[in-house]
């Protein structure tokens, strides 16, 4: 597997450079050369929805994703019920800035009932569906570490991800990969295989030993324990050639000053991605 | 699935009254009539060997299992030629105290290559089980969590610990299934049903939101997210009828008087387990 040679693919997420507003993101992202950009939706709606696009466009750069729907499990069918009319706002956000990729964090159980909370997701997920197609927006489910599995998402393997998307056969829902909640997986590969033609994204990081924090503990890539080729490999294997979103949520990184922090995602998305 | 009504079962890992001494966690067991002791390796040498066997032979408790084995994968033969060695000490040390189960956490990968560690885990199973079949004593992989797969252990599913005990076919290799480690899982009841007659035991404790610390954040039974009941009786329906062990890495725990600890213990083991 040949190392990256240039930076086509490579996108900031916007929460990796955390004390940037949405105008110094892109104008961060337009300095340092990197074409696209993962937008957080809190961050678009401090600057405007129509201004970001703007702002984007001008600046020459292209948006990988919106961060992001989902959430969709509560104890009450009312209140999930705005959790679904608060997703057909994200789809309709995403359409409007142009990217075609919204991410669903799909939240955890209200309770104890794990198992309760995934059929809340698969239920919100049938009734969204409509509107992402009609908006012309895909679905990329992104499972998440288990350790988030009581507090962020009771999807918490890419086999659960791959199972919602096969069982809804439809264009507009895929899966995003995200190496530092999927790597400790036995079955990582045959599942990225599995996901073939239905990856909407693909986002890298790392895993440091020790993790200073479950959610901030984030590392740079090649600052922790992840083997990161072999899974971008896999990822390729299955024909994706979409952007590679450096995604990080650690403290030290947001404090650093945000030049250096795209400088030094560079040189590491050349030298260990 | 109804409630535990005695305490039959019920059997105190030493490591959740951590502030005790050997003497002090027997004595406090006998007192609190809690039939079983979880020892750990550490505690049992400070005490000595002997002493340890024949205080808890004194006080009428049995010997749950001891913790801990494993620890395989490294980056030289060498090294993992000492670990084995430290292995067959720890089962020899099993045997000397009468328990016949000694638990394994396997240990991490000794670089980036996940896969390989756990290739190296295997093969020293294969070395170490001729020792523990002479012994009498029983080896239980306990799959960890998988935010520990960097830095304890590369085996983080149960599904990986069934396939290794259905790999060597040995009546002297089980698995344990702890609830803070697999809750998540969405495939944990088949993958509990599959450990059908090689469960060697099984470990309660709970999963706090939000998680404190990955290793010192377990909880008591019931100030968590995870619904124990089905998965006790999902364990009970493979057969098993072996102790259920306390297992609580939590320092607000550890910093509470121990009397207590085992008193709550009780009344959350018949609420909620």
């Amino acid at each position: 597997m040949e190392a990256l040679t240039d930076f086509s693919r490579l996108s900031l997420n916007q929460i990796t450079t955390n004390s940037w507003g949405m105008r110094e993101a892109v104008e961060g992202c337009a300095r340092a050369g990197i074409p696209w950009i993962g937008l957080w939706r809190e961050k678009v709606q401090e600057y405007g929805l129509a201004n970001s696009r703007r702002l984007v466009e001008d600046a020459g750069l292209r948006i990988s994703s919106l961060c992001r729907g989902g959430w969709f499990p509560a104890a009450s069918k009312q209140e999930r019920q705005a959790r679904i009319d608060e997703n057909r706002r994200a789809i309709a956000e995403a359409a409007e800035l142009g990217t075609d990729v919204l991410v669903l964090v799909c939240g955890p159980a209200p309770d104890r009932d794990i198992r309760a909370g995934r059929l809340m997701i698969e239920e919100a997920i049938g009734q969204i569906l409509p509107d992402a197609r009609s908006a012309g927006v895909r679905l990329g489910i992104e499972p998440l570490h288990p350790m988030f599995a009581a507090d962020r998402s009771a999807i918490v393997t890419l086999a659960e991800a791959n199972r919602l998307v096969e069982f809804f056969k439809s264009d507009s829902l895929g899966v995003v990969v995200d190496v530092y909640h999927i790597w400790w997986d036995p079955d990582v590969f045959a599942q990225i295989a599995r996901a073939a033609g239905h990856i909407l994204g693909f986002h890298v990081s790392d895993w440091p030993v020790p993790l200073p924090d479950t959610l901030l503990g984030r590392a740079m890539m090649g600052d922790g324990m992840i083997d990161l080729r072999p899974l971008r490999a896999s990822v390729e294997a299955t024909g994706y050639r979409g952007p590679i979103e450096v995604e990080i949520f650690n403290r030290v990184i947001w404090d650093a000053p945000g030049d250096e922090v795209l400088a030094l995602m560079k040189q590491r998305y050349l030298s260990c991605v």
